[in-house]
């Protein structure tokens, strides 16, 4: 991979702890061209000459103090993942040592790192682009196999080769254009390049707009795929809620040594994760500050993707269309609830179609459960490893610029401007994709600050 | 280090994650007969014919699904953590890939590790006595430079070789008692034989009664030296207070990526840890409630190892008896605060010796400072690298029962009782210390049980 050497190379040596601190060990990464000598000047052994790829136990040491007994695994340029010489120490996982290693490396030339170093030099040395360096935080912050797998496929290069295929497609309407100039005296030649060019332009326009449009669903899936259980109260609202998070938490809680982030009221189905909307304070009032609580909920509400809702009779048609009110525009499962109370032999379906189930004996959950899978996977919300779906509001907002220059191009084919007016806007549209995998020239160390301050340390 | 064989050799092969959940990285540990074959079997590569200390880049997957990409490092028997074939995965620090490679790793005949049980197989492979193996915890848990120095000593095996050279001695007077035994019928070399025993035993038990004493000091190392501001009302205790944490609290916080466990009102002087009790609540009152809460202060009061009187102004002889009842047996600093206030050319200092300070100033903080490190130092509670000070219940416990037989065989020499007598008592001591490295036969597995139950996952 390669990128345009704008950026100076990279003279200091950096070190942070890339490990949570608190755990029986921690991982201290070092990098840089002074990365082995200054390891070796806190160590009981010189390290300059270890060959690469090798894990060497030593003691490092202040003075005469003995700091921790360590393991120091040796990489050498360009075959790390900065691409630059580096050294991780794993130590004994206390805060006192982490920092006199940490301290020792300062006294030593090393810098700390800022958030994101590690993986900015990675892109700076042309070992990742920038939109595979952003995968690795989103990688990173991944809690569930649907996050993950759209940090995956964008680690990987999915993403990239995708902007790579759409950057050809219009240096080959750019040369196109080009031909066109040169025979731009045969009047008669003009009309047939325009239609071939019309339709490689629609071609690539659709694309960039399937690609900024799947930014939404990306959105929904990285924050979670919002769903409403809604129905009278007494209908079992609560119950249902619980029996669903119930069973989610007992398959996550098995593993030891991992602790999961409370989401409150998210469930994980097949690898995809659901945030549950409490809805139920939802009821008629007289109350004027009971009011605001319900306007706020039926607010939030109007976010789900995906409302439940639940009966345990057949509803009035008021009922009705208070119901198709609050789910107008959403994918709704009905439910009957409180199966174990119906006689099954003469129950008619009131509504179709209609889920039984007892939320409070479980009956019927795995059912629901597969039912809200479908609606989201037929909403386009959930992935399969080869969908290219935007994650990344940067990537989006380029999308977007990109549209627009693609757009004025469209027009000024529409309106047979000449081809010399025209490039301008393919190249402003080619440099708005490059900017996504920071191949533009506009990459200043400002847009890469921003870029990697919301990155861990020790990444 | 040998030991004896008790416990039969581990089968199976157990991971964990090693690090703390949440970081950029985090780091799977693989140990046992089959950690090479079960990594190999969820990546792309096969690695058990990989060389010994070597690092590779490698994806995890499971089945197409590519979870990770990683770096692996290769550990081979007996020239591992543990002494048997170990793999460590470095991977990204999200919890759904850490789950779920431990989850591939469950599916491919590994277990998952209880609590340091990592350490335990170092253990009883012979990598490292049962007091070096106790000393990982503290050292994992250690905050300070002192806490950090016991626990390093120990792990290195300062404790081991005391108890070493102690077991030689016993066993010099079991073979010294043997030798009497067999020229038993010659009464006259008896007592020459008894007074080198007598002599050789106390000096023995003399050494194990300042090994258990130290106990009390390791202790209070651990926790923070305690320390009482004591003084009347409005004379400037919070003040002071405020301005020591405060330094404190700016030392420690320019090292970015490691957060510092808060221990309320506690601040490190040359590595060592004190531990400050809050007694601005000290004063007259007929308020019955508030006398509850004045007692329950002037008794922890009473656990402090230092007592710093702060002063304004001469106290009157009936608040030197108050004072002097408080600060009983304890090392006290008497302090001038407000020195802002005095006018230095006429100042007489009303009791000896005197610091002069302003707390709000600042003034004469670094001095007080060195007064409390030294009187600590006085009092024994500092350590240099070289003094073995006894932090672990545990062994305090064999400690005093080793003592305990000691004595009997001392009062049994001063009863001219036979050696064959005396030699049971012998035998015991020499357990009790043989108990505290592991290499006595009453190490079972439900002593080990609870010795490692407190470590962490991972270690």
């Amino acid at each position: 991979m390669s990128h345009p050497s704008l950026h100076t190379p990279h003279e200091d040596t950096i070190c942070a702890l890339a490990t949570a601190p608190g755990g029986a060990l921690g991982l201290i990464r070092v990098s840089g061209p002074r990365a082995l000598v200054a390891v070796s000047s806190i160590c009981r052994n010189d390290m300059t000459a270890f060959p690469a790829n090798t894990i060497h136990y030593t003691h490092i040491v202040n003075g005469g103090e003995v700091i921790d007994e360590v393991m120091v695994s040796i990489f050498r340029s360009p075959h790390s993942y900065t691409g630059e010489d580096s050294v991780e120490i794993s130590c004994h996982g206390s805060r006192y040592i982490i920092n006199n290693v940490l301290e020792l490396l300062v006294q030593h030339g090393c810098r700390m790192a800022g958030p994101g170093e590690f993986t900015m030099r990675a892109y700076l040395n042309g070992k990742m682009d920038l939109s595979q360096a952003e995968s690795v935080a989103d990688l990173i912050a991944s809690t569930n196999k649907a996050t993950h797998q759209l940090a995956m496929l964008q680690l990987r290069g999915g993403f990239s080769s995708e902007l790579s295929r759409l950057r050809e497609q219009l240096l080959k309407l750019t040369s196109l254009l080009e031909l066109e100039l040169d025979f731009s005296d045969h009047e008669d030649l003009e009309f047939a390049d325009r239609s071939e060019l019309l339709s490689l332009t629609k071609e690539i326009d659709s694309r960039v707009i399937s690609l900024a449009q799947s930014f939404e669903a990306g959105q929904v899936i990285k924050q979670g795929i919002p769903v409403a259980i809604v129905g009278k109260t007494n209908v079992g609202k609560s119950t249902l809620l619980n029996t669903l998070l119930k069973d989610d938490r007992a398959i996550v809680s098995n593993i030891h040594g991992t602790t999961r982030d409370t989401i409150e009221e998210a469930i994980d189905l097949n690898g995809v994760q659901f945030r549950f909307i409490d809805t139920a304070g939802i009821r008629q009032t007289q109350d004027e500050v009971e009011k605001i609580g319900i306007d706020r909920t039926l607010q939030k509400v109007k976010e789900a993707r995906i409302v439940i809702w639940l009966l345990d009779q057949r509803p009035t048609s008021g009922e009705i269309d208070e119901m198709h009110a609050l789910s107008e525009g959403k994918r709704t499962i009905y439910v009957h609830n409180k199966a174990d109370l119906v006689d099954m032999d003469h129950f008619v379906p009131y509504i179709e179609p209609l889920s039984l189930i007892s939320a409070k004996k479980g009956e019927g959950i795995d059912n629901l459960k597969r039912r809200i899978y479908e609606e989201a996977e037929q909403a386009g919300l959930t992935t399969n490893s080869s969908d290219i779906i935007v994650t990344n509001a940067r990537h989006y907002d380029a999308l977007l610029r990109a549209h627009d220059s693609i757009h004025r191009v469209l027009d000024g084919l529409d309106q047979h401007l000449s081809g010399d007016l025209l490039s301008e806007d393919l190249r402003q549209a080619l440099s708005c994709l490059a900017e996504i995998t920071g191949q533009g020239q506009i990459t200043t160390n400002e847009v890469l600050g921003n870029i990697f301050k919301n990155f861990c340390v020790g990444k």
